[in-house]
């Protein structure tokens, strides 16, 4: 399969360690070898022109760059899109351009398994405007019937972070489209290991991150997609200077600039930029469809593997079966779940857990092979059929997960 | 002088261009040497420890070790800082805190001349509350008598961006205090230049940027400073997961950190953190009482040289003449002021242009020697005397000035 594999060479363009099969790519994506030189480059442009590198470069205009390098990922128009701050922060800034945006109405609908954060943001925000906004989280399930005449947004992740289901997008931004609500997607879990579609599928709002299938850095900026149409129709929330109409005039008064740039707040972080741009620029030379196509093939040969290896260990599968259904991860349970993933890692099958017991296990098309599926898959059966996962050393618990 | 000056040996600490004499540390640092090794360092650590590194490394409290290294600098005490998000996201942060603090009262008291984008911020939250917050700019002169009973917060940034005029921290936090208020300040350009006493003027609230005198790099992350006593009272407007008590339990329910960490929204900017801590630990083998001197006797020598020099030229002085009213640059204004910048340039004399109409001339007392500020003088009178700066090409604007 590896022999007959489309992109295989493409693992050549990362700096993979010895010895590691790769599955938390949709946690933390691997680097890629064009980044050291690229963000070395930029801190010799800052070493050598200092303050003069933001006209030379053009750093000032790099957001906009980098977002227009990620929009035909995403299905977005040159100019839609945006990179700037991290997700959460461009989740609070969508929030409160969606409730300007649908004016009188104060719900913003969601899945309560959505990713925390950006429930935690919709709460902050529900904090802040007292009884302007309400956060409500229901079942992915119960989603269409809470798609009341009061729902301003339906605030959604495409794929859901510790299961792998995925959203039907199209089909839900229409069902929020026709009870009046905007639809904001978090492409977090889904842009890079697939092709989307957000115009096509009419989405108005969205964000997503730049550090797990973008493979821009740990703590990678963020980007923002907003539908041309609603460029003009809001003022940001979070409205700085680099989101002025002419913020090198130093105006007292805030004038949002004419098109995306109005969703920018503070000064452009250029070193995480440039490391971003390394990180996307791979996929001019990609397609997505295959990406998709291997994801899918190297998923389901994942659980044929696992089904077939792993039967009766106390391996629950927590992700949809059908390939349309799940983005680019597998998912058990295990009630020792934390120590499994310790025990694999050890052993070099990086995978993670999600609270409460869930094991993750992510593919990353343009780096993982079939046949690192197959030894992962071995060892996952080894770990488990000889309980080497319960020891001390596997149960005691890390800062992050 | 220069043989006289006990900072003389810092400037080797910088990678500084041949034939410039940098005098715009206070919009972009220089470029520690030691910046591209920690750069690298931390890309080569990502490559080779993946996901892992967030443990490894500890790259998830960088964050507040990077606050904790910046606390001795503005007179803060460990776990009162924390490096996130640019200037402006975290002046959104604290003036929604502040409102929270002082519940019900509306104004946000600020300085007419404040740097435009903590107006705009404070804009912007006044559009997002409705009723509930109200930005009230008034001349400096005029704030003290605009503190009313209505005042939750005033925010001043502590040295002028435009004229380099210097509020007393201590006395107006003091009138606010007495005035029922909460005192926000903002260090971009005063902190790294001079030493800052948050906790013994009483300080509640501060912010600061990370580029200029700390030498973090375009764009590098923001700080935050909130006094202990303040720590518990608040719930963050901008709530993410980094900010919440147990962000790896993924909860529904957002619960803030019980320190300074509920400040954190998304996931920490590790490169950018890698290029900030590089800058800020220079200042662990400087005693800023000395950077403060260097930078008084620099401005001072300017003044005099240019007023010695420069006479008839049609230079008028904006900044304070006396050093305890003046932050570290030293501001004229001139109706060909960006032509003239400009022209300065083209010499290697790099100052900057501020709307409408002023030169400003940094002083960065690590790396700007005595010498240089002569010989700055001396290209500043030929420029204007020769009125060489009277030519197209230093007329036409660039995005950035």
């Amino acid at each position: 399969m590896d022999g007959l594999d489309p992109l295989a060479e493409c693992r050549e363009w990362f700096a993979l360690p010895a010895g590691v099969i790769y599955m938390d790519g949709n946690s933390l994506g691997a680097l890629p070898l064009a980044t050291a030189a690229r963000v070395a480059q930029v801190v010799e442009a800052w070493g050598q022109d200092l303050v003069g590198g933001w006209n030379r470069h053009d750093w000032i205009g790099w957001p906009r760059r980098a977002g227009d390098r990620i929009a035909p990922l995403i299905g977005a128009r040159p100019g839609e899109v945006i990179v700037a701050d991290s997700t959460s922060v461009n989740v609070f800034k969508l929030l409160a351009a969606a409730l300007e945006l649908n004016r009188g109405r104060r719900i913003i609908l969601s899945d309560a398994d959505n990713f925390p954060t950006d429930l935690y943001v919709a709460q902050g925000l529900e904090r802040l405007l007292g009884g302007a906004a309400e956060l409500r989280a229901v079942d992915a399930a119960a989603l269409p019937g809470a798609l009341g005449d009061d729902v301003a947004v339906l605030m959604l992740t495409h794929v859901n972070y510790r299961t792998g289901a995925m959203h039907d997008m199209a089909e839900l931004t229409a069902r929020a489209h026709t009870a009046g609500a905007l639809a904001l997607w978090d492409l977090s879990h889904s842009a890079g290991a697939m092709p989307i579609a957000l115009n096509d599928a009419g989405v108005d709002l969205a964000v997503g991150g730049g550090y797990k299938f973008l493979n821009g850095g740990p703590g990678a900026p963020a980007y923002v997609f907003v539908a041309d149409r609603w460029h003009e129709q809001f003022a940001p929330a979070l409205s700085g200077w680099m989101g002025h109409a002419r913020p090198f005039e130093f105006s007292g008064a805030y004038e949002p600039a004419p098109g995306i740039e109005r969703i920018l707040v503070g000064t452009p972080p250029v070193l995480s930029l440039a490391a971003l741009d390394a990180g996307v620029a791979m996929f001019d030379r990609v397609d997505l469809r295959l990406v998709r196509a291997k994801s899918v093939a190297l998923g389901a040969l994942f659980r044929q593997l696992v089904e077939q290896e792993c039967g009766g260990l106390g391996l629950r599968l927590v992700s949809p079966v059908e390939p349309e259904r799940c983005g680019s991860q597998v998912c058990y349970a295990h009630p020792d779940g934390y120590a499994i993933v310790q025990a694999l890692i050890a052993r070099g099958i990086v995978g993670d857990f999600r609270a409460p017991d869930v094991l993750r296990f992510g593919f990353t098309p343009l780096y993982l092979r079939y046949a690192d599926v197959f030894d992962a898959v071995i060892a996952l059966r080894d770990v488990l059929a000889s309980r080497a996962y319960d020891h001390p050393r596997f149960r005691a618990r890390s800062r992050v997960t």
